[in-house]
């Protein structure tokens, strides 16, 4: 049974948040007159000498310590005596808890915004450098129009941009103060929560003692987040898992980020990606269980479920920015075969267009232009070898001028409106990324 | 096939903005010339017609109908002929749905908050009006402390106006404007976004077209909001479940949210909160799907699921918001039951407090004050029918003035700090929740 | 409250288990002396003109009828009046209920097994005609090893005949009579429970009446068992996805199983691929909520969600079935395409094994075949095309008889051992699954 | 990168896995002219010593160290040298590693076997030994019907019987060999794999290679049946969780299975009954997470996810069935309150089949009893407090017999039949499942 509820193991790195909290708790006690100016100079002192022991890693965990909210305050006694055995005045293990975790939690979440922002930074002016670049674009899995590498680029970006734009969401929800709650009932005596508020920097006090000690949202919602956060790198981590193909051939990973097998010595298998796409259903499936034991009777979730939970989408979604960042920034792609990878057909729309442009409605043009592909298919021909006389034959609308219509370049400069594939456009979008991201580092 | 693709059977709800949207296009497609003044007003006097028809209820849905949006489109066509064949141009089907479901959603989203700040409204009132009922606060299912009922009602008011904060930050995700994205290379010609963007009026105007089209972020947003905000009411459902039995006997359901048992004729079961229970599982698991479709290789998210998706997120917590409001402002509370499940052993933490006021510390008196719990159990007597001696043998600490602990009412006064269940702090909460609710309702 | 409840709107489709299920609790009935021989030959007519009615789509449905079970006990009063009150004696809803549903699923697993059959057929049949085209074998998306494309196919059979096996033994757990069980504590009167289980042919009877009426496991596991076989083909269908794009062109579906897109004219998407793989989640959804649901404290599955489920899975398996017959026996494979994509640094494993022969240990050999691999990256040539020169480089083992390697149909053929891709060794599994069917559709 | 790779932390305990599976494979070289007699009595003596420091807790691992199968051939090398490069000839990781989680699964299920057969004997010996004690049978967590308490223990064991059963038909498809299939091609050169198999006594051959080393279907089975058994002991620890409250108090846990408060003195909550509720969630998210993967476009069901999700589908099933087993045999019930709990309304069925005895259909019957129900309501009386002018109002049917209704006992003994609670009927039960688990033992 004790096995089961012991989790010392993982999160003794909550230490620091631990005695951040303790320390103002004992200021309060203070104030409260739960314990003489005296002791509460001891409790900091011996709270500042275990700060020093876990600092340089001779913290020494005995086999009774249950958690690390146990560890510290059993060290404070052996430190200072009687006087540990008052910080727990009115103050509950869920109180301690649940401080703790928020504490901890707001500066993971300061650190996960700068590897997303790094990481955006990385792919944003990598779309900067290589806006040259075209390739097909697909949907479906299937070649659907020409656009820009920067333009996929960027779509993954813009992704990230709502991530980071959530994370300070969950921030000020993650900020709030819950110490001073007791068990459910609250805290009795003179508690200043106000005051130990402004000693962990809190941005407010929660409402309820209640709802303080028992809810875990914050928690859900930053597993949520980093599912989403994920799913995002997931994506990419596909298409350019697809990309890195023989079929393929867009990109070459650096060597950093392949592995081979043990059987077959040519292969170069893309581990990072493949790792890349496999973490997000690892965050998920925690969230799950999480919202899933909200359904259960009583409070199930054991604290440790929580905190098992929070550092390890922490920890996955920290990994993996860092190897995403370091993808982006080594892997090699192959301009040519990239842009031989185009053909005529993915212009079949703008040959849809060019009819829009004489003045034919865009349905009619849209079976016109199948009705070409069609042709190009029977003849066994791409769609640009397709002679004047046949395709006069399914319009008459066509002309000479249509000879305009099979270039890549002159295509992608068609998408010239906001959010398009033109390099205008797409220069735009590098541009406010960049801003945007600026604004947020400050 | 054909079957598995349809989706007119559920989509049709969102004719409205399948209309909004299309006539905003219809003025953006005349600036840019694609269409001349005359069409654009034969479109957009079909279009209302086509409203009308709806709203009236004899829109006739044809076989080859496969979704909302050929299904206006169809009908258009009927009523005037070509110029329909041009509202498609430089749109992708994509696009449309996107734009159609952002702005169904959007109207969605308001709706919600106001059942959900009814529904608090509800909530806060009847803890106004029950301020002085007492009854056990439970942790893990164990009698924990005496607190007020409206403490309890309270803390499930806490999470929900959480809920609602979280609502008006998704809508914002959700007020973006796609259309003008085209498949994914963007618009051609000169369609101005911001003049659709004014139309429809959206916040902001999506920033890649790939993204723009392909992204169902704001639905999995709003799924997994409506797991939350459903995990929540579930929580309060289970606690009145519990409540209501014959075993706590604190609540009575109306007649109206019980159904009876059809061999047993006595039986009264509390349906309407097993079914708030079940929903939130129904929810998440659909966001669950959501999520999970994002690591396949390909959008296979069909179109279909997203929208289905949306619409019982929708329809769910919109019902089980209304039945809840029913269920908590019809149920009646048995006080003389609820204050007599009181007991003294629930004030053991108070028998604690009274030790450290007494100048022992904390963990002393807690030890203390469960060898006095044990005493008790060893005399088969209630805690607070030990004599005096019993108390000495414990601790000297113990004066006659502990008689004073056996109080509930005295002892939840106690509890008067921000937060907790004094009547003074119940009171802010109320007075906090009700400021709270004005300020979202304007 | 009351539409949350109507289940009839999906559970007529198991009118006929229901008078079954009723036609012998008649004769139990009767037995039990419970009904007359006169009100028991009424109550079996009755239900006989009711089977008619539903037979002939004539059963008119009111408005108070929630489920099908009280559809019918309404129809039936209504045919005979009073005897029809006796029907429900010592019976309730939840033994009534489950009866029918394992009726139902009996039968609904006797369809799919045979779909499932058709479809290994379909395969099996495939792979036996297209034995000589040999491929690419993938592992991590990578090209790995030349093998037979029969080998491919016959991959996936043999994962479906296991999921016939597990249909197999979940039906032995269906086909257990519930009957008989009353609303928890069994049946009182003279319920002659094994003459009920010879009249509706269940293979055995229930253990625990409480366990009977409350347990819904033969659903969950036919629920996983869904998944489990989607799981299967949703994979095949990944792979056939995959082939199916330009990039690969290994295959073309059949235009019966692609669709087009609105705005781009040339688009083929393989929507019946992504179909298929996009249902397995589906059903998982409704498993992982089945199991959740039991986490809950008391039985909030309510039956009109386990019916759902069950439906919903049946149907789903039962298309996805046929289409992936359909997609299987409509494809055409472009064999030249297919093996133009074998390369010859795929045989750097038989290259090992040419060293291994010659008596180099296999990690050596290993080592030594990637010094090749690398030699001929550095040259930018193929593997084959490295002179005896370079080779001999590498170690001295090599020979001019190294020439015997680069030749895939070769490569192939050392599979002999059983399971393998040698031609002796497909067709013996195609022997195998064969003779497996064979015994399966006795 | 490769700290995510790394699972040799966890895979160590399949130490001996891995060396029954590389003797087998040695012999098999050896008969295939691989390796000579001297060479496999080298890696046969190399991989007894191996195996000695395994079983000694003397192996070393060395940071190069991957996983248990490199680290055991790194091993083998500094024993023996060269001819361990010989071990891996035509063996991929893949199969190596299949191979060794097929030969620790076979084994780990016949534990996990004996431990559910032990909790099973200690839960039907406590039904036969408190036969008598009456109590009441919830449904909807309502009071519904008088039953045996050893009724309500034996619908529990039936569940567990047919986890039994479960794992004895996953235990056929776990046993399969796999070895010999390489990597996906099979195996070339002349490895005997019928002696592998006997050498590892396995129960067949796998049909297919490509198959045999992808599929993970047999882990994912597991992970399903882990889910479905741990929800089985959840829901009994869910009633056994309610029995423990204040509010029904028909059951105290022993000590050791229960925790205090840091905060509440008196608090004892039943910490291993939530625990075995939270578990069930814990596996089936594992299973989940499994099968999605499934749907992702690449295995990237990294190898060590399986390992580990079969290892904590185990650890964590195997300690609750332990758990639990303790639990159910140091309980304690309270009779008397249990009887206590029992009132006169949960025997309105009861009335019902009084009247039906007297010749009223049930239906109408049901109806009567109801209105008796509301008369002692409306009194506030007990239904057995009512007097015979009530009942007469009522019904005439009604006479004074119906005063021998009102016994608990005969109640129950009314259910005699297969599965019913009368005693007769619970006798037969456990009768049954002591055979049962009997034929099992053997």
């Amino acid at each position: 049974m004790e096995k089961f509820n012991a989790s010392i193991g993982f999160d003794q790195r909550m230490w620091d948040a631990d005695i951040r909290g303790s320390k103002a708790y004992a200021k309060a006690l203070e104030r409260a007159r739960l314990v003489t100016s005296e002791e509460k100079d001891q409790i900091i002192t011996g709270m500042d000498q275990i700060s020093d022991e876990w600092s340089r890693g001779v913290f020494m965990i005995k086999p009774e310590d249950e958690d690390i909210h146990t560890a510290n305050e059993r060290r404070l006694k052996e430190l200072i005596g009687a006087p540990a055995g008052k910080l727990h005045t009115g103050r509950s293990r869920n109180d301690q808890v649940v401080t703790d975790m928020r504490l901890w939690l707001r500066d993971a979440i300061s650190t996960l915004k700068e590897n997303a922002l790094q990481l955006m930074s990385t792919m944003v002016e990598r779309a900067a450098a290589e806006i040259d670049v075209l390739f097909p674009g697909y949907t479906h899995m299937q070649r659907a129009q020409p656009i820009r590498w920067s333009h996929w680029i960027l779509s993954h970006a813009a992704a990230l941009s709502r991530d980071v734009e959530r994370l300070q969401e969950i921030k000020k929800r993650v900020n709030v103060l819950p110490l001073g709650s007791g068990a459910i009932a609250g805290t009795p005596f003179d508690i200043d929560r106000e005051l130990l508020r402004q000693e962990l920097e809190f941005d407010s006090i929660s409402v309820n003692s209640m709802d303080a000690t028992s809810q875990r949202d914050f928690v859900v919602e930053f597993l949520f987040w980093g599912s989403m956060c994920l799913t995002h790198l997931s994506k990419m981590a596909e298409d350019l898992l697809l990309y890195s193909t023989k079929e393929y051939s867009f990109i070459t990973l650096s060597d950093a980020y392949s592995t081979g097998s043990s059987l077959m010595p040519q292969k170069k298998n893309a581990d990072s990606l493949e790792l890349i796409r496999s973490k997000a259903g690892r965050v998920f499936g925690r969230c799950r269980r999480f919202i899933d034991s909200h359904f259960s009777f009583c409070p199930v979730v054991h604290l440790q479920e929580d905190k098992e939970a929070m550092f390890d989408c922490y920890d996955t979604v920290h990994a993996v920015l860092q190897v995403t960042t370091g993808v982006m920034s080594t892997l090699k792609i192959n301009p040519t075969v990239m842009e031989a990878a185009l053909s005529p057909d993915m212009l079949a729309t703008d040959l849809a267009y060019y009819l829009v442009k004489k003045g034919m409605p865009f349905r009619e043009a849209h079976g016109v232009s199948g009705k070409v592909v069609f042709a190009a298919e029977s003849k066994n021909v791409a769609l640009n070898q397709l002679t004047m006389e046949d395709l006069s034959t399914v319009s008459p609308l066509f002309r000479s001028d249509v000879s305009s219509v099979w270039d890549y370049s002159s295509s992608v400069e068609q998408y010239s409106a906001p959010g398009g594939t033109a390099k205008s456009s797409v220069t735009a979008q590098v541009e406010h990324l960049r801003t945007w991201m600026r604004n947020q580092a400050q």
